[in-house]
Order: C-alpha cells, then sequence, then structure tokens
C-alpha cells in the first residue's frame, strides 16, 4: 500500500485537479463579508417551491449544473457524483441530482460531508476508476431547523453557543488532468464521541473530532500547522474553535495563526445575528468554493488544510439522551505548481 | 482508465477477497428459510435497550465484532469502515460503529447501502488505498416503521404489495488478499425515477432502478443473465420482482431462471405474514451473508451477480407528493479458483 503514509493518510500518487468549484446560497450568507464571492445569491429560500426540502434539492441541482458549466463539461462526462446533505435519508441531494444520470455514490458524514466527497472523489481518480467526478454537499437554514431542532414560525429563542445552517450548496468537478488546484493528501477521520450532548453546542461536539483528525494529520505527514497557509474547520463556530485551538495546545501546538473555520468566515457575528457562526453541510462546502478556492487558483494561498467537521447526531438521537459524536476528514490542497508541492 | 469497462463498470485489476461475512437477525428472520444459516438470531428485538433505534446500534456493534472475529482480525487493522442505514442521519451505524476506531466513510443509499459498501471497499483495496475494510448495512423494523410509516402500536393494516423491513445486519471484512469468494466488478448504479409515489409498493419502485443497472450491466460486460448461476437483487419483494422480469423481457431477455431476490428468500410469504417479501438494507445484507456467502465459499455457486436496490424516499419527501426514485448498485462475486474468472 504504497499510498497509504499513515492508517488515515493517503498521498495521492497523481495529484487530482479540482477543475471548477461553484455556490449558490441564500440571502443572510448573500449579505455576509463572502457576498460578493458566491456565484449566485437567492433572495427567496424557497426558490419558487413550496416546501423548504423541495428548495434544497433546487441548490443542489443549480449548483451541480454550475459546476459543470464552469469546468467546461457535461454531466455525461462525469464518471461518478458523490454528494450528500444532513435531511433524512439525503433527500436533498437525490432528489436534486436525480436528472443528472450521473452514477451515484451516496456519502453521508453530516457537515463533513464535503471532505468525504472531495476525498472519496480524489481517491477515485487515483486508484483510476474515475476522470471527472462531481462532488457537493448542500444544507439550509429553513428545513435543518425544522427537522433537527424546532418549527421556525414558533420563534424558539437560541443560546448563544448556537450556529446557524448555512442555506446553499458547494460542488467542485475534480479531474484526473488539468489546470487548477491540486488535492494532494487525505486524511480520513475516525468518530469521536467526548460526550457533549447539548445540541445547541454542536461546536463543542465537534472540536474533539477535529482535533483528533488534525492531529493524526500532523503525526502521519510529519507537518506542523506552519506548513499551511491555511487550516480551516468546517463549522465550529467561535465556541468549538476556542475548544479546537485549546486541545491543540494541550498537545504542544502553539503557533496556530493559520487556524481558522469557515463558519467564523461566511458570517460577520456582530453585524449578523447568527450566534456563534455559521454551521451545515453547505457552510464548509460554499466557503471552500467561493473564498478558498479562488485564493488557491491565483497562487494567494499555496497549501491548504481543508477540515469539513460533521455532528453526528439526529432529533432521535438527541431526544433519547444520546451524546453528539463527531468526525472530520481533511482535504490538503495546493496551488497549481505550488513550491510545496 | 484501464479498469473501467463501461460508463458505470469497473473490472477489478486485483479480484477483492470477501474475508468473512457475518449475520445478527432478529426473531422472524430467524423462523424464516434461512432461520439456521444466520449466524446469531436475537428473539429480543430491543436488545436489551430501551429505544428500536439503540438496538439497531447493538445489532450494528456485534455484527462488526463478530465480522472482524471470523476473518480473524482486529479493528486496528481495518483501514476503512463503509457502512449506513435507513435511520435519519444514519445513527444505528455511527452510534453502533463508534467504538470501534476505524477511519469511517459513511454511505447512503438506502436498502441499496450493502451494496455502495462492497462496491467502494472494493475500490479503495484495488486502488491500492487499503488493505481491509469493513462493510456493512443494517435496518430494523420497528425503528423504520415508526420512522417511516406509522408508529406500532397503531396496528395499521398494510397493502399487500407492502414488504417487511428486516431487522438486522449484515457485515463483511474485504481484503486484498487471502482465501474466499472474490469481488470481480461493480457497476454503479444511476437514480432512476419513473414516479412511483405508493410508499406501500416500494418493490415498484426500485424495480425500474433494478433493470437500468442489470441491463447496463449486461451491456457494458457483454454477459447475459446465464453467466450467472445466481442474480439476487435486493429487496424487490414479489410485485417488484415481476415487474423486474417483465422490463428484462421487454428488452428481450427471456431465460432468467437465475434471477431472484433476496426479499423473497429471506421470508416464507405462504407462513409468515410478509406480504410482498422482505425489504430494508438488512434484508440484501443478511441474505448475502448468511445464504449465499457460504454458497460461494463452497463452490456451489461459481459466480454471482449481487444487486442490493435501494427506494430514495423519506416521510417527508412521501408527504410531500414527491415520487420515489430508485437505485442499484451491482456487485460480481466469484467462488475462489471459478473458472468464469
Amino acid at each position: 500500500m504504497k499510498k497509504k503514509i499513515g492508517r488515515q493518510t493517503v498521498r495521492l500518487q497523481s495529484p487530482v485537479t479540482v477543475l471548477s468549484a461553484a455556490s449558490i446560497v441564500g440571502k443572510l450568507e448573500g449579505e455576509g463579508p463572502l457576498g460578493s464571492c458566491f456565484d449566485q445569491v437567492e433572495t427567496d429560500a424557497l426558490m419558487g417551491e413550496d416546501s423548504w426540502e423541495k428548495a434544497e434539492s433546487r441548490f443542489v441541482a443549480q449548483t451541480a449544473s454550475l459546476a459543470l458549466k464552469k469546468a467546461g463539461k457535461q454531466a455525461e462526462e462525469m464518471d461518478y457524483i458523490l454528494c450528500g446533505d444532513l435531511l433524512n435519508q439525503c433527500i436533498g441531494t437525490t432528489f436534486g441530482i436525480k436528472e443528472l444520470s450521473i452514477p451515484f455514490l451516496g456519502v453521508f458524514g453530516a457537515c463533513s460531508t464535503m471532505g468525504e466527497a472531495m476525498g472519496l472523489g480524489s481517491l477515485l481518480i487515483d486508484g483510476g476508476f474515475a476522470e471527472y467526478v462531481l462532488g457537493g454537499a448542500s444544507s439550509h437554514f429553513c428545513s435543518a431547523e425544522k427537522q433537527f431542532r424546532y418549527p421556525l414560525p414558533l420563534g424558539i429563542q437560541r443560546p448563544q453557543s448556537s450556529t446557524r445552517t448555512v442555506t446553499g450548496d458547494g460542488a467542485v468537478v475534480l479531474a484526473k488532468t488539468g489546470v487548477g488546484p491540486k488535492i494532494t493528501e487525505i486524511t480520513t477521520g475516525k468518530i469521536i464521541d467526548m460526550g457533549v450532548t447539548d445540541a445547541n453546542n454542536m461546536g463543542a461536539a465537534m472540536a474533539p473530532a477535529a482535533a483528533d483528525t488534525l492531529l493524526t494529520h500532523f503525526r502521519e505527514t510529519g507537518r506542523n500547522p506552519s506548513d499551511y497557509d491555511v487550516i480551516a474547520t468546517g463549522d465550529l463556530g467561535i465556541v468549538g474553535h476556542h475548544l479546537l485551538k485549546e486541545l491543540l495546545q494541550e498537545e504542544g501546538f502553539y503557533d496556530l495563526q493559520q487556524l481558522t473555520d469557515c463558519g467564523l468566515i461566511i458570517f460577520d457575528r456582530k453585524t449578523q445575528d447568527v450566534h456563534a457562526g455559521g454551521s451545515g453541510c453547505a457552510c464548509a462546502a460554499v466557503t471552500f468554493c467561493a473564498y478558498f478556492y479562488p485564493r488557491l487558483l491565483s497562487g494567494e494561498i499555496q497549501r491548504m488544510l481543508f477540515l469539513p467537521t460533521g455532528a453526528l447526531l439526529s432529533a432521535d438521537s438527541v431526544q433519547q439522551g444520546l451524546s453528539i459524536p463527531g468526525i472530520a476528514h481533511a482535504v490538503v490542497l495546493e496551488a497549481e505548481g505550488s513550491g510545496k508541492a
């Protein structure tokens, strides 16, 4: 197994190109700091549909089509589509992509889904099984609130530790060859459960999983945080971000300037009413596609560690008093022709 | 892409060994025709827990451990675990496997999940990224009824076209080398939606997807049904099974003696009150592990096409009047040293 450099980390023999990245988001995301970076901002949260779930599928369908268009590719050229979402039985995804007629491998990693899709997609390409893979992840504030917490019209007040589910979808076209940022390494996460039971503090539930994958990645690659221009977790928010820093410091990593979180980038916590920050599958997906991808393309970022984080809960598991296990999947991206590659 | 022999079909360069297969089921499954084939029959549907969801996780945990034990392997030796289930956010799986500490790639294909897990697991091994992969899928009659249909205590009468969700879990250890049946080819399915909306007739919803993957498989491999000793769909039940035959006959395939369905094997429709047959992720998974695997091992079956079938619905999608798209993933298995290999 020459490609594995540790139990959890694979170094690709042939780096995989991220040929295109597309993002479509909702109104609040459009009003945030990244407003001008997204490909499309939809002001109608229902996307012309009559349910939040159907609206989410429309985000999925439109973003997948846009990613294909930006890559100059047709759906027929994709060997596989790997994507997922937070809805029960992943209906946001399945109803969003069904017209594309691409061999479909459904993935589930809660909000770490974009990391799993990009990671597995890269392995399928590097393994010789695919030339092109479409990957993506979606979430919707309204469908998620309804499903995981309370009906929106109740107007339930939420604690400051809670995060705001990002409405939108991010999608990438991965390719065996081509011009664009390269995926060079994948560190697949394990489920980590530290016993957190507060569904309004998912940052705390996920921080240990992020720490575990990060520490494993550093150990297996022999690198340090300073070897990256950016280390971006998915959706820890401010509470989870601080906890992650503490956990890394306990292990001797103090120089953590590169460490940020997509949930802290996508919203302005001072001016937007999002409490601890952004979350949801789309948080990492759209922030990567709209904010980091262009910077990798321009060379402003030479090497980044993208680490979408997931909280493995359901309404049932929470109501039955179970803990909230977490998982985080790491993907290393490098600028085309990066000296670091 | 030398390993792809068609858009949807991969022929593995190095066939992957199914090193072990384990199955644990509930009482009704134990009373059926395969009763003596299962590794364990649990008479307590709650498995000593206080909820159906927790019980399902216990099936997952025990079956995974048993598959490892039968393979003579430790959890630490597994490079990846790929599994999934029908519960919202796949909590049957995540709470069942979290103690194993194996890098986890969650998969979702509804009741086709065992096909996706075995297929993707084989690709990871053949691609050089893994030596051992643990794969599995679970379902539970009580958790599924509660989630998809009605609370059990209501005693709602169900139409004859409905199927009975299998309670249990099936798990396999896949390996790069070793003695055992070989996985030689994978045909990944596309989502097929023919507009069926009756959640009590999932066989009809899935039959077109099964037909699509089968016809694609025959076309891309140049084979005919008679090239297989067995072609086993996952959980079409009697209604879907007849529909699939009709769809195949329309395409000129009349000799379909090899075609069967796990949902028709696991229960005796004459003596057990299961209406159209068995269904659920576990239906294909446990029938493969308990019934087909030993026959591949003994050489009684030389080559089989295993085709788990999935209905991509949720309670929300059905209540919102959406159709029920289907998907089916095919895995070709051959006996060790099969002349057909």
